[in-house]
């Protein structure tokens, strides 16, 4: 019935079970938060007592998105200046900002990339308060940082990074909202959502059919879902190798829209507050521009699209990333599979990606 | 004989004057510049005095990419800390982050965009020097910072920015440059060097009739190359409506390169200097994935290239840019033309883009 079962089926399978898990993941990662003690919460009373006043975060790929995230969640929750950095600049240039009054964040899965160790050693050397978020306690970027947060994922054997990018979302989001005083108890009601949206699979198993044949594919969203279609493309692009741009709603307008005609389908994030407002001009001129559209996100979009992903409502829209992202990983591996790929193990790709 | 007479001859038209008169306006701004108190001087007096310790940088679309060359510029040379605006943090969550010693620089060729008008206005609001670069002396979001330079590039016709962009890109190099005591005579041979990349025009015509039927490609750069990677995506995206993606060297190893086939054109920066010498592993996974491989920049790369752009030699790696994007620009208008669209008029877009 499914338009992969002709494929080995052991592709794909490490993905699946590690998009399954996230759930249950975030359950016990805001267990672990609850106890008073937690490396999230040690590392917001270190932060408070140095009193940062700008924010720099470093990281590639995935944990770039996690990056951007979190700049958004220090730039509107804390108000706090953020920059994200080029690590060319530290390597290639030997940069050194002056960087006191900084805090410094690293993020990276595996805490292996000499650029990311090598901008967290001339950030600390150069006064900044530095703090790396990583799945590996025993990393060189643990290590070279002054302070450590565990995302705690576990092993993540699939190539394409999915568990581990939720979980650095999580962490994130907990740090600041601990250096603001919350408890976590804003984000109890994850895990019930992430699981009603993997409970769409029939669902996004069949958008994966429609899609099957797009060489192209354009990912978008504002603010918080921002990031979210950055990493939807680049989920899309390492697994399905099809060429899927992201772009803010805000710079399509400023450029590619052009671009866009009936044959590139574009999937829009609309979630329910700021950010997704600010995306319903946007659905205006894609409708101009005859996109074929896909909503992920409010039920009140859907009927606009030609295909919709509702997800459910309630969650504060800082957290709305770590539900909007599971459709899209589901998406992608689906979408792998029916093309003939093993979304485990993309050509051309190791699982720590060393870059200078 | 070329593949484009039998388009309208009047497509393009304007984007091939402003392109074809960059090298002579470069020479005008460098006069302007050697005024002792000219416009940049000025600005620069005013940021030495105020000894910003952080920078902001807010712009969008091709403007965004020029701040990008800027946020190199002030870390590599100045080592101020740098980060990107994200200008709905301002306007659609009306985040206000404290900018007490923050250089906040805004870029726009019109000057005429809301959300960057409001973006300086909380910068502003907030302590922050506030520096707007823009190609109207009278529009508002000069009138609503601090300090203006005017990039002086003359009426913009074409919907696709080209000589706005180098204007922009050498207003923000003299500033940087006098913040560090020089005189702009290092700039001294890029009206020459890019006279000279220019008079490549019938190779580029070439290049643009290999390329005609890709429908997607991928450019990258590292460093100071970056924003060229960048904005030649955007350039080839809204003139030829070809889905171009753009990455750093770095980050496409970290997930995008599995897309790369030998169907993916990939067009590689690789400059004099050290973001050049970064691309050079790259260029090797490049060869592994078999891509079909355009290099701009040194000519000792061009012979593991399937095609070739060759740069004068001996401009400082940081004005670079000004002339890499050039072949870009030529590019772009022939494959567009080639391709039977009108690059002074993309279908969807305005001159001026607003945003909110």
């Amino acid at each position: 019935m499914s338009g992969h079962t002709q494929f080995p089926p052991s592709a794909g399978l490490a993905m699946a079970a590690e998009v399954a898990g996230q759930p249950l993941l975030w359950e016990r990662l805001l267990d672990l938060h609850r106890a008073r003690d937690s490396e999230t919460a040690r590392a917001a009373s270190l932060v408070a007592a140095r009193r940062p006043r700008f924010v720099l975060l470093v990281a590639r790929g995935t944990s770039d998105h996690a990056a951007l995230y979190a700049k958004y969640l220090f730039e509107v929750l804390c108000g706090l200046p953020c920059g994200l950095v080029s690590p060319s600049t530290m390597t290639a240039y030997d940069a050194a900002p002056v960087t006191a009054d900084v805090l410094m964040v690293a993020v990276s899965q595996s805490g292996g990339s000499p650029d990311l160790v090598r901008s967290v050693e001339v950030g600390r050397a150069r006064g900044a308060l530095t703090l790396a978020v990583t799945n590996r306690a025993d990393s060189e970027l643990a290590r070279a940082a002054e302070c450590h947060v565990d995302v705690q994922a576990g092993p993540e054997l699939a190539v394409a990074a999915t568990k581990s990018y939720t979980a650095q979302l999580l962490a994130l989001y907990l740090l600041v909202d601990r250096l603001r005083g919350g408890t976590g108890a804003r984000a109890a009601g994850l895990p019930e959502a992430g699981a009603r949206v993997l409970g769409q699979e029939a669902h996004l198993a069949g958008l994966a059919r429609r899609y099957r044949f797009a060489s192209r594919l354009v990912c978008t969203g504002r603010g918080y879902s921002y990031p979210t279609a950055r990493e939807a493309a680049l989920k899309l692009m390492e697994t399905s190798y099809v060429a899927a741009q992201a772009f803010s709603g805000a710079d399509l307008l400023h450029g590619p829209l052009a671009m866009i005609d009936p044959q590139v389908p574009v999937m829009a994030v609309v979630a329910e507050g700021r950010g997704g407002d600010a995306m319903l001009p946007v659905l205006d001129r894609l409708a101009d521009a005859g996109a074929d559209l896909v909503t992920v996100g409010r039920a009140s979009v859907a009927a606009r699209a030609d295909a919709a992903v509702v997800l459910p409502e309630g969650l504060p829209e800082e957290l709305s990333p770590l539900v909007e992202i599971l459709p899209f990983q589901v998406l992608a591996r689906h979408l792998a599979v029916a093309r003939g790929t093993d979304p485990d193990r993309p050509r051309g790709l190791k699982k720590v990606t060393e870059t200078l």
